[in-house]
């Protein structure tokens, strides 16, 4: 290949990938000159081709332009085998729940339609432009002072007494979970884990090189306290990684004193627990108490997030680390080095200045809403013998689909239909739950969601399953 | 340890912690018999024995508040042992440059002084406010579709053709690096990294389980391209992190014709080469082309930030990532799901509508301003024998000082005078170079450090040197 046809090559993947959109002015015979270093003949040469190909055009005495007739392509780069062994089902979900086209039933995140972005947005401006630029300095691991404090001091609310060096800020709650894994284990240990889990849960296992125990999870009271004690005598189980409040994907909290017997009986062993606890201001009764309440050992990690709650996207998260917090803050630093600063003082600011509790009143309102409209659309629309957990607080539902019914194909024509659903496979390494649907309720209720449920119901009625479909 | 006295220390905690503090209105007697499931009389007990403490007082028809004699204390959690084996030199250092009154020179930052913070803030709150609340959901890995557009666009400048899909934005350089570290090796793989070396590239090998060869590295021209053949074919390298223009600590530079080299190499065995290139626009010169620019084969990682360029504390890196993005994307997903959205919308409005070039002229005179005064300070206040390479680009000055000095004694001593270096040690597994230093010359040069770097040419003539001091 000749230097030319070379640049030219590489020219025309630019604009027919997008990266020079149509109109816009590509780099000057010049510049290509001065920065790929080819001769002015080369580059010239170069712009001929793309001119030949309509790619460019040249306008008098202002230099080369994308043309409108430029087309452009969307492909994607050429991937090698990927190493992490995730699943590509939680991957293709994901994108699934992207396009917006496509009703997000199957969606891990509450719509951003519930959010206070006008006032988020203020706090944020006002705080980058009063912001002293030595903050992004003393703002490093473990993060700002005045947000751990307003954290800790929001714990007190759920009878915790975190104190602020403690915490230790993260950008979101899966970097908090992350580092707290990554913290109390090494590469080829045993942690107990949630069955059904939240995939998540599994890809962060994956990571870190660990082996997982499934402990059997109830859809009304969460984990198996006895069956956990058994996996504790059998394996030498380094960690847990529970979700004991409103628990993805089935909803389960774990009542108080279970969570205190939890706590005690991990104390005993001296065993960590990651307590995932990020939809813990979305109950929709009384405020549930965390495992963390009870812990006197400093051995419980709650590891929480304003993403659910207050501010989707700003990716500020937290882990209150108890005796884990200083080499937390040192993973931190190694690993991402520190959380954006102007987030940080944006977040600190409001929680400082206006509190939460109006909008999570508002939020929580809407979500318990959703839920009954959810609830009572699957009851007209779904077969017989159907069984929905109901849960306190947060915005899923685990429905249980008679034994015949296969969440795969139902994932797959639901799909098909542009709705998205969490089939049960995706929340276990064992690929179980074959009759399980995760479905969100945390968007407004509309007649569009109405349908798609309609239709999904269809679709359980006949995909897989053996059962008749209801009349409706 | 009866249940009010276990509460009042708790509390009592949380404030001379300074998570309550003076003069702040702590839980109601009520809220604590909700909230921590207590009666009434042991809160009631609990809050007696703190305010016999002097820690609270009650303010009638008011509540109880921390009253104002009571006294915070400073410590740390405790720390349990560090698994990660990393220097405590390095994070010693790292504390030491973020206390405010030790002079700098020992800092890896740039002045927090040398940017543009109130058009950063006008861009960020503008963005926050305008931006679409799906666009949360829309910029997950790999992130706002015009951001990387316009980092794509950067790219042409220094003669490579980057695709907006290759590029993944990310929480920073750093995040980049450890993310294509541990996507191009599984632990126990052998990388090829620089002598001198950055120490968090020291710190990711640990951090990713992975054993590395160092290459030497030269002051004026970086990686030798002869012993890294000898490596490649003495060891099974699986891929090399270096930083080829403005090397930390050296400031070298690899020529452009050693930079195809490298590529070239690396190309004929397959090995990816993941370059740090945060430096990439502090140059005074020419500006430097990146071996990513030599890229055929989508083999090259670049990695870059705005963190030293534009916006500190922002938190805005990425990777073009070659044939490897859509691996780098879904390991972003799984181990910080994303990157602050306003963030990347503010700094992606701000490239489009106001480019960066003119602040860049700014920041780079202001750099080899400082870099000059520097360089005649060291030359009047250093003792004769110290070697000092001049690079053109970048904030560092690496220091030779004579075979006899100790970096680790100046290191100690200069913090006892409240100035901060970097000792060579910091940049070598095995604690070479010895009797080096590393300078940093990004803070507007002022009386202040003139009397520092004279002060730190008395320790290095005096500190475990048996060279006398020069007269001065």
């Amino acid at each position: 290949l000749t230097r030319y046809r070379e640049l030219a090559d590489e020219l025309a993947a630019l604009i027919t990938h997008g990266t020079l959109q149509v109109g816009e002015r590509v780099p000057s015979v010049r510049s290509l000159v001065q920065q790929y270093r080819v001769s002015p003949a080369t580059a010239m040469r170069a712009y001929e081709i793309l001119e030949s190909k309509d790619l460019i055009e040249a306008r008098p005495r202002s230099g080369y332009y994308v043309s409108r007739t430029a087309e452009p392509a969307h492909s994607r780069p050429p991937s090698k085998s990927t190493r992490v062994e995730v699943s590509d089902l939680v991957f293709d979900i994901l994108e699934a729940t992207r396009v917006r086209d496509v009703v997000p039933l199957g969606s891990a995140f509450p719509s951003p339609l519930l959010f206070p972005w006008a006032k988020l947005a203020r706090f944020l401006g006002s705080s980058a432009r009063h912001m002293d630029p030595w903050t992004t300095v003393q703002s490093l691991p473990p993060g700002s002072e005045e947000l751990r404090r307003q954290i800790a001091r929001r714990y007190l609310l759920s009878g915790a007494s975190v104190r602020t060096d403690e915490v230790v800020i993260t950008s979101g709650a899966l970097e908090a979970l992350n580092l707290a894994l990554a913290t109390v284990t090494r590469p080829g240990d045993v942690i107990a884990i949630e069955s059904p889990t939240f995939y998540a849960c599994l890809q962060a296992v994956e990571l870190a090189g660990l082996k997982a125990v499934e402990i059997p999870t109830h859809p009304g009271s969460g984990v198996d306290i006895g069956a956990l004690r058994d996996a504790i005598a059998k394996h030498n189980i380094r960690a847990c990684w529970f979700m004991t409040t409103f628990q993805n994907p089935l909803g389960a909290t774990m009542p108080e004193e279970r969570k205190k017997e939890l706590v005690a009986l991990l104390a005993k062993h001296e065993i960590p627990l990651i307590e995932d606890d990020v939809y813990a201001e979305l109950y929709f009764g009384e405020r549930p108490r965390s495992a963390k309440s009870f812990d006197r050992k400093g051995l419980v990690l709650n590891c929480g997030s304003f993403s659910k709650c207050l501010a989707p996207g700003y990716r500020i998260g937290w882990v209150a680390a108890g005796r884990f917090a200083k080499d937390i803050q040192r993973r931190k630093i190694i690993s991402t080095l520190a959380t954006s600063v102007p987030v940080q003082e944006g977040i600190a600011a409001m929680l400082r200045h206006d509190g939460l509790d109006g909008h999570l009143t508002d939020l929580r309102q809407a979500l318990r809403d959703q839920q009954q409209k959810t609830l009572i659309s699957i009851k007209r629309h779904f077969p017989a013998g159907v069984r929905v957990v109901v849960p306190d607080g947060g915005y899923f539902l685990w429905l249980e689909l008679p034994k015949s019914a296969d969440a795969m194909e139902i994932y797959r024509a639901a799909l098909a239909a542009r709705i998205s659903v969490a089939p049960g496979p995706m929340f276990s390494a064992r690929r179980a739950f074959h009759n399980c649907l995760r479905i969100n309720c945390g968007h407004p209720f509309t007649a569009d969601i109405d349908r798609a449920i309609a239709k999904l119901g269809k679709i359980c009625g006949t995909a897989g399953s053996t059962d008749p479909p209801r009349a409706s």
